[in-house]
């Protein structure tokens, strides 16, 4: 399998000033699945320390904007506050950058990479099923660039399977989170334009057959 | 403005047989927010007349395959047979026709576009907000075709809003999911292969700004 192909801007003909700035962003929404989820949620949002990211919520989402490391380091807060033991929780979110059609308007730009969040979380590391599905835009050549993620989660040890329109993964809560951040930095690398979708799924109580 | 390029498969690279065929496919959950979140997902699903679709479900989500009109028919089942008033419900759904890669395993056709589902459920329409984004996969021109939706949400009086990284609208869930399966149809005419992205959330306890 050869390398997948660059697909930055001067290949295809959006040229927007969006696509040139470097403001990654996410829009995520938490789902606890129990009558106290409206102070879950809300409790969750509150305790994320947001002095690194352009933040706003509202009654479908939140959304983040900054450098990649912030913009994930605050929604996996956002998952880790939310969760506990026995709580059917999920996650559903998009990550994205370079639309040619984005401003700099909404976003907080730090220089530095260190994380406010989850060094300060004293949660525990936890199973999670979640899947993922990666979009390269305007790029001919988007197939290889997602083939390359199928492989990137073998070789993180998250046991990926193809799905119908995405692919599963399985393991702690910190490794898929760290997984979801590697390709979205591999797919900023590869596309002037991607979006990442994924849900993430804690604590559900239906029990499959093992999947190889 | 001018129409929206086709991008049909023809003018990229990728010419695997998933593009030729006719199977629409939607993977989607359902997010109660209630205690009684397993029986409502589990009773939902079960009160759904499959015969005309492939139909599978696991832990993450609930994929359906066969034509457009079916698909959606089987999945806007889902959704109205979980809602009660009162209840804090969510759908995250993707929709997608022509991945180079996709094959006809794992899918039902019928000739008709007679829904099984819907004419039958007595449930009254209520009022949604919702969120989509539709990619346009391989394909330079990308960003007219997704212009276009916000017109069209326009024309179907859906109050379309430009929100980071996808468009909002509000209605009622029978307009909605009329608009979702509109745009898939709109889609799958300008594209090769698209996934469209969306979120449908209803009763939210979250009082927001009315926005215009």
């Amino acid at each position: 399998m050869s390398e997948p192909r660059n697909c930055q801007s001067h290949e295809f003909p959006w040229e927007g000033r969006g696509a040139s700035l470097d403001i990654t962003g996410a829009r995520f929404s938490i789902y606890p699945m129990d009558n106290s989820f409206a102070s879950i949620i809300l409790d969750s949002i509150l305790m994320v320390n947001t002095d690194k990211v352009y933040s706003e919520s509202d009654a479908l989402s939140t959304v983040y904007r900054g450098r990649l490391k912030h913009v994930f380091d605050c929604m996996g807060a956002v998952f880790l506050n939310s969760w506990s033991p026995g709580l059917h929780l999920a996650l559903e979110g998009q990550v994205s950058k370079g639309c040619p059609g984005d401003s700099d308007a909404d976003s907080y730009f730090t220089e530095d990479d260190v994380p406010l969040n989850r060094p300060n979380l004293t949660v525990e590391n936890f199973s999670v099923i979640a899947k993922l599905a990666l979009y390269p835009l305007g790029c001919p050549g988007y197939l290889d660039i997602i083939g390359e993620v199928i492989r990137m989660a073998d070789r993180e040890k998250l046991n990926p399977k193809i799905i119908h329109y995405a692919t599963r993964i399985e393991g702690g809560i910190f490794e898929v989170l760290d997984f979801l951040e590697h390709v979205s930095a591999f797919a900023q690398d590869k596309s002037s334009h991607y979006v990442l979708h994924f849900t993430i799924s804690a604590g559900s109580p239906t029990r499959e057959q093992p999947y190889s």
